[in-house]
């Protein structure tokens, strides 16, 4: 991983040790598909970025200046991920946010990660998200929960896992939102109570005419196909959920055939690492 | 503040950019009360740190060398408050964690708060808890409910705000425990679906023999007193909530003697910066 971080507009070595993230999880993150030195979505992750910053009132930076630093670090023209953390200013001990703070950001460049060619394993997660309408949607630094969750997929030696709100419905995988096809209509749980208002999920939104629709794990389990999605890693169909086994199906390659038309990224030639397992 | 930073037993002036407490809260933090350059609450602190650790799946750092670095930051014999973070070892991007990393954690010191010497002005927050059981009661670093509420606060010119949880309970104020007496019994909202269980709280359940019980708004503003406590300013009566206003009751007083009994730090005289407002 390489990093800049800056506060405000000036670079800097490290932020301050009492900075906010660190304290409290204080703001926000952006993990954005790097193309041949190109971010396709940028649009779509800044606008979600401006707008998580209005709902928590943090300052952001000048939107030129991390494009050009994000350029700068993907000079090579290369493919990777890109994340950007904002957080906000001040140091003061104490949840009060100081006001008219400068905020701190990072930019960093990452390898892309590694996908099952065969589609991921999934289990549901014990770990539940809890409903947060004023957070629901947001990018948010405070991740415990998805942390406990993955830890339990760990201990399962699953790819992924997916994860029930307090009441009990279907809101996502731990790091992807989820589709699932049903009578050969795409359909997504809502993100207003939990849950992360993906770039990826709202492209496919569009893509597919999809609905957005409350899920419980019986029709998740009966789909016909299941789908998880995220911002760098695309369409990932699920093979297995528990005793649950789909076979590839044609609508979900014409879904991701779909999603290479407005992110190249995602094309099956573009350098998508596969493991074949 | 003064601080020191670790990873494991070394000394290190920062922490890798991309830690897992700036990015994602996957950490935990105690805020401790320093009377005459002691810590009379440490074990306290410390069980409730390791509980917390154990249910995260932290390491924790060698108690010995937290203690003597402590000591050190205070070694003048002041008073003031040691902050002492922890967070998840490794820095991978994604939020599996990576197994067997030494932690990170920070010690700090900070002057002591003031306090306003006729008690608190606070008013109900919008922002409500969400109900989460896999992480209530423990101090992390997932804390955005807890700012999203005090910039409710600071917009509203009040000194502290009461949370409720997702179903309309009372659970607490954004930065402290909350006590109401009714009828000569002292009780407080259970923390096992959301909130902190604070040291202070766990102090003063035990010092008035007081219940855990489930309240409503209406129970609060009906109450003959109402108190908030937390580790670092001891107990804070309540003034004023919204329309309801409270005088100064004896109960209260001998609350705080009880607590001065355990912890110097507290007695009237031991130097607890007050304003005179």
């Amino acid at each position: 991983m390489t990093a800049r971080l800056f506060i405000g507009s000036d670079q800097v070595d490290a932020w301050p040790a009492g900075n906010r993230l660190q304290a409290y999880g204080d703001g926000l993150f952006e993990t954005m598909r790097v193309h041949r030195g190109q971010v396709p979505w940028w649009q779509s992750h800044w606008a979600r970025l401006a707008h998580g910053a209005e709902r928590l009132r943090l300052s952001l930076p000048d939107e030129v200046l991390v494009r050009e630093n994000a350029a700068s670090l993907f000079a090579d023209d290369g493919d990777g991920v890109l994340k950007l953390l904002l957080g906000r200013g001040g140091t003061s001990r104490g949840y009060a946010p100081v006001t008219q703070q400068a905020p701190l950001w990072m930019l960093s460049r990452h390898v892309l990660p590694t996908t099952p060619a065969s589609g991921l394993v999934a289990r549901w997660c014990d770990t539940r998200l809890s409903i947060q309408p004023a957070l629901a949607g947001l990018k948010h630094c405070t991740r415990l929960e998805q942390v406990l969750a993955r830890i339990e997929c760990d201990d399962a030696g699953v790819d992924e896992g997916l994860m029930l709100d307090g009441d009990g419905r279907v809101v996502s995988a731990t790091s992807g939102n989820l589709f699932v096809l049903r009578e050969g209509h795409w359909s997504t749980p809502p993100v207003d109570r939990c849950g992360v208002a993906g770039v990826c999920r709202a492209h496919l939104i569009e893509l597919l005419q999809a609905s957005e629709a409350t899920l419980s794990v019986s029709q998740v389990e009966d789909a016909d196909a299941v789908v998880l999605c995220n911002a760098v890693r695309g369409i990932l169909p699920l093979a297995r959920l528990g005793a649950r086994v789909w076979s590839p199906r044609p609508a979900v390659a014409a879904a991701r055939r779909l999603l290479a038309g407005i992110h190249p990224g995602f094309a099956p030639d573009a350098g998508m690492k596969t493991e074949h397992s």
